[in-house]
């Protein structure tokens, strides 16, 4: 065993200084937070500013644990040509209260290495500019060393791990859907087919990877309701698939989706009250985790458009409720024209989901039992007419439109026995029928896109600026 | 305002009783874990077991929160024909302690309200068999069902919960690498091909939906690279695909990857310590959170093969480091014989790996300084000789083999430069170059399998009995 432990010799040895064994290594964010000067200290981190004056070299200091950058006060005589705007550094010194207003500790820099230089003329980005969003685009590998889209990837952070501690906390076990199915999830979308790269395109039927035509998902619903059938709570935070209009403002070709199922649940309501608790309990975490990522998007990127306003309100009141048929009739009733005539029977447009927020005093609104015929069938008859609803919910937001949605679903085994049977599905959904026969417990479920979500909270437009990498077809990366 | 809120009125309406409305509704776990006797509480979930007996009638029900059934005691009055094995119930009374020695409390039932009913000549499943994992397999959208699947269930979520705890906690931005990407990770494996299902095979080149190939992503280390250039530290837990040879115990097209990238982070070692920490802290975890669970497995899907006993040893003991080059001479020394002869600068064979672990004393195994010819472009030049190695690492562990993998990456644009152009890649790792432009530092990063640390700490030999549903082409729902 001695033996095998000698290969501990063959690792690569840190050549720093014997000075740098002692000093405490501290991240950007806790040498913000600290509260008292702290002895030698080591910080690392890329180059945000340099300001040299006669006596006093200033830098500013960044590491992706806070949108504020550490100041960093030095004697001129560590300045070097290396230390520009985006270089990498580690700076040794004490860590002590700041003279200035603007912060409240600043580092004082015994020493300064330049671990990465910066070839400033050829980096896209350039010291205390704005970019805007469209241009830094343009460098999907560079851009996560702008502040919006790093203030944007803590955002997504927190909400993720928010959306992950909500449920645990509620009691929900988290399954991860599949991402390749045979499963289409009745025409939620176009899909996605999947081949081995080495099958080309002349290939014949027999030669499917697995044996029968496999796509990427467009919901992990009806693999949770498998799970519901033996779990009470179950929930999926994962990828999703679309193959529509890429080019758009509002959609993506790959997005995120939460999605959650409840047994035992015999009444919509129990459904809405789960998405308006996750939607302000994420919202709340959020908010205090990032205050001022939040408030760079809001002050910023949506300015005049009273998106803080908005959240607080969102956060203290109760989400409004309609019914479609009270939707359908405020849409007839307005003297506002829309492109599609408001009529009962039809799908609401953006512009109906525009105006309905409005209407409601640009709060979220749930849209409650849906037209029949609208809805996919496995969503549960509310056995009402002459107006045949199903027990279905939209929740629209200001700004986005609908936002999340969810249904109870059909647990009856002869209610979905001959709606499958009209619309010739029998074969294919056997196994979901499977599912009534054995236990069939009522329950529901909903889905919020994850990346709306961002949108809505922080105001952004344009949905390809609240995810990581720019999608297809911009960039070389992807 | 007023009017808005009168959709509640068309909500379905629960139809339990008036002093249902009352009654607590408690799940099973909490049920069980209660210290005191409850007042009047509900209970809602599936029947484990009936047994009627002269004057009691005994049901066991789960509803997926623990491994345990809630014991109900009831009259045998209340008996009725649906309620069977497998049937749905809701059971109102009172939770007593209990005068048995198999559970603290019981549930005295006044109500039994079988909610759906279970055609136990048609399900696969039956009262207290212990169906082998095989057959339960081919039930895909029942097998959730089965204890073990239900265990399983619980053991992932509360693994999944640990890893993003575990990289929370320990300040990592958590990243959604894409999945639909034109990046192949260089010779990670065989791609699944991405095209819209309306393309048809016929199509041209032209006619790529995102406009050049696209597939699913084997790993996100690149776009995580790209995130270590303003991040000190970052994280994936994602899907990742590889399409080879699918049928096989030990691969799957579809699994889940833990990928982690560290900046200024200049020693192998540093690496080696948090894929270690990770290890040993979901894993205690995943103990504490379902000891029950986790018993299942090591008692009855792994008997005797020692897995609880060796995860103790394994949480105790630093884990053992051994060079490459020290693993070829114990591999050439022992008089055991290999189908692959071991030979400095070929690849460790499963029969290798599980040796060196033997070796060590049935223990995790770091594996450290890789030849550089055997490993990809972007892991760091040792610049050693005559044995030219890279500082990469393999994590072995006892059954299974290779359980992660990391290195420090290239980050000095010469070396990285000089090695793409040999490779003939500089063209398409441009971008990659251009990291190294612009402030770049030394860091280093690992993933890890997330089904095979599963099989690791559960014992499963079998890599399908790990995910929640069997993978193409076992399905018809996948």
């Amino acid at each position: 065993m001695l033996r095998a432990r000698g290969g501990w010799q063959a690792l690569r040895c840190c050549a720093s200084l014997p000075r740098a064994r002692r000093a405490a290594r501290l991240r950007v964010r806790e040498a913000l937070e600290a509260r008292e000067p702290a002895g030698e200290v080591k910080v690392q981190g890329w180059v945000r500013s340099v300001r040299s004056q006669k006596e006093v070299l200033f830098l500013h200091i960044n590491d992706g644990s806070s949108l504020e950058s550490l100041q960093v006060v030095a004697d001129p005589s560590l300045e070097n040509r290396d230390l520009t705007f985006g270089s990498a550094v580690e700076v040794q010194g004490e860590l002590v209260k700041s003279p200035h207003k603007m912060q409240d500790m600043e580092l004082k820099a015994e020493t300064i290495r330049v671990v990465g230089p910066c070839d400033t003329w050829l980096f896209p980005l350039k010291m205390k500019e704005r970019h805007p969003l469209e241009y830094v685009r343009q460098f999907p590998h560079l851009r996560c060393r702008n502040n919006t889209l790093s203030s944007l990837l803590r955002i997504r952070s927190e909400a993720t791990a928010g959306i992950h501690a909500f449920f645990q906390d509620n009691g929900y076990v988290h399954i991860h859907t599949p991402i390749i199915t045979s499963n289409d999830c009745e025409g939620a979308g176009e899909l996605f087919q999947i081949e081995t790269s080495n099958e080309g395109r002349e290939s014949t039927e027999k030669s499917h990877f697995f044996n029968v035509p496999a796509f990427l998902t467009v919901s992990g619903q009806l693999h949770l309701e498998v799970m519901a059938g033996a779990f009470t709570r179950v929930f999926t935070f994962g990828p999703t698939f679309r193959a529509e209009n890429s080019q758009s403002r509002r959609h993506l070709a790959e997005f995120y989706m939460v999605e959650a199922e409840l047994s035992f649940t015999e009444s919509l309501q129990d459904i809405m009250q789960v998405m308006e608790d996750l939607f302000k309990t994420v919202t709340t975490t959020v908010l205090s985790k990032c205050p001022r990522d939040v408030e760079l998007f809001h002050k910023y990127i949506a300015p005049g458009q009273k998106t803080k306003d908005r959240l607080e309100q969102m956060l203290k009141n109760k989400f409004v409720t309609i019914s479609y048929s009270e939707a359908v009739e405020i849409l007839k009733q307005t003297s506002q024209t829309f492109t599609f005539k408001p009529e009962w029977g039809c799908n609401l447009q953006m512009e109906h989901e525009k105006y309905l927020v409005k209407h409601c005093g640009e709060v979220p609104v749930f849209v409650i039992n849906y037209p029949y015929d609208l809805k996919p069938f496995y969503m549960r008859d509310n056995e009402d007419g002459p107006q045949h609803t199903v027990a279905a919910v939209d929740l629209l937001v200001p700004g986005i439109g609908e936002l999340c949605g969810g249904s109870l679903r059909e647990e009856r085994l002869p209610f979905l026995e001959s709606r499958l049977q009209r619309l010739g599905l029998t074969d294919a959904y056997q196994w979901y029928l499977d599912l009534r026969k054995f236990g069939s417990v009522p329950h529901g479920g909903f889905g919020m896109g994850f990346e709306r979500y961002l949108q809505y909270i922080l105001g952004v437009g344009n949905i390809k600026d609240v995810i990581p990498f720019p999608r297809f077809p911009h960039s070389c990366l992807l």
